[in-house]
């Protein structure tokens, strides 16, 4: 399985092209809207077929590019059973697996950034989304966020992967690309094993953020898979 | 061999922490001045010892990190022998190799973006500065730059290595990590299989690109490590 990071400047999202080299099958996870001209012309030049978007949460930060790649690549839009996303195609939860070529890639439930995240497991590498950042985690104020939840989710779900297992986060915002399971469990400053459950929940709750500029935008339009039309009719995996 | 890619965003420039996992020796290729405290707590974190820096080539758009590291890390500062950089502990040029653990890197001379590029090979990955780029490459309007040897230095250095190779730039500005050689032969709009010597000098000599706005204290302030102080004692590698 070949993976390929790709990061928007303007929300510091990155989205991982993923395939499989002997089908040249592909998913893309987390897609933004804006990249979506760059992202099609490198699926183009790879000569791979876009099967899947995947997202980790319902973003409130950026656009999904989920609805247009349908439009333009045909491919299925995923998303958690959970999440109210009322136009993808199909629903999934902790413990399915989605076939992509000859490989597959496992779903991990890891909910407390929303109610609904989702973590994808491929290969010896684990695509957070906004549960698992490197050094810190996404904010639990807002979209059901909960942070008890989403301590139990990293420690129980993803600090029980092996130690080696190389972290693909939603977001940077330092210039970093990658960390690792075990980087994390040493270093990690909200959700490292020196920090207790209180020691988090506390953390989480003095972080006074400001909501996320583009939040009135995203949210209701991610809902829609960031395209007007109808909604779809979503099956299960 | 571990790799890790480090983003400068006011720059738009990489930086690549490599290193040998049996010995934790590692390399710094193009570290930038403004990330040091980043980088070194990440060494610091991984439990490595920063053994060299390693520059592609004199840069003309940050500041480089190398002086820095080197007083805070003790590590040592490794530029090409043509490149003017009296602040420096070791001169290489193409052909040479860095013992790093138990591991080596390659040095292959590519100029023409300056007068005195190198580019990295490691296991199967390639780190070409601003010679090679994603779909681009670094211009030749300054710094003794020439169009013709760096079409020359792409052809017959970068793309007679195995398609596969990852590619690792100095530079992008639109969110891609990395490329391989088969996809910059068959995609690079300056330099791919289909473009002769002729539309490649023609490509450049167009660009009509505004000087980078940092050059004037990058370049002299490069020649120094990126710090004051006395020249070091040059030795070979």
């Amino acid at each position: 399985m070949q993976i390929r990071q790709l990061f928007d400047p303007e929300s510091s999202t990155f989205s991982y092209l993923v395939w499989d080299n002997s089908t040249r099958e592909a998913a893309l996870i987390d897609p933004v809207q804006s990249q979506v001209h760059r992202d099609i012309q490198l699926i183009r030049e790879l000569r791979l077929i876009l099967k899947y978007t995947l997202e980790t949460h319902v973003h409130a930060d950026h656009v999904t590019g989920s609805g247009v790649l349908r439009q333009k690549l045909n491919s299925i839009v995923v998303v958690h059973e959970d999440s109210q996303t009322k136009c993808a195609d199909v629903q999934i939860k902790g413990g399915d697996f989605i076939p992509l070529g000859t490989k597959r890639i496992n779903v991990i439930n890891t909910p407390g950034h929303t109610n609904s995240d989702i973590s994808y497991l491929v290969n010896g590498a684990v695509f957070t989304g906004d549960s698992l950042l490197i050094r810190g985690c996404g904010r639990t104020d807002f979209q059901s966020g909960n942070a008890s939840l989403l301590y139990q989710s990293v420690r129980q779900q993803l600090f029980t992967l092996p130690g080696d297992t190389l972290v693909y986060p939603g977001h940077d915002y330092k210039g970093r690309c990658c960390s690792t399971i075990a980087e994390e469990m040493a270093h990690n400053p909200r959700l490292g094993l020196d920090k207790s459950l209180d020691d988090f929940v506390d953390i989480m709750s003095n972080l006074k953020l400001a909501p996320p500029k583009h939040i009135h935008e995203a949210l209701p339009s991610n809902l829609r898979c960031g395209v007007s039309g109808k909604d779809t009719a979503i099956t299960r995996l």
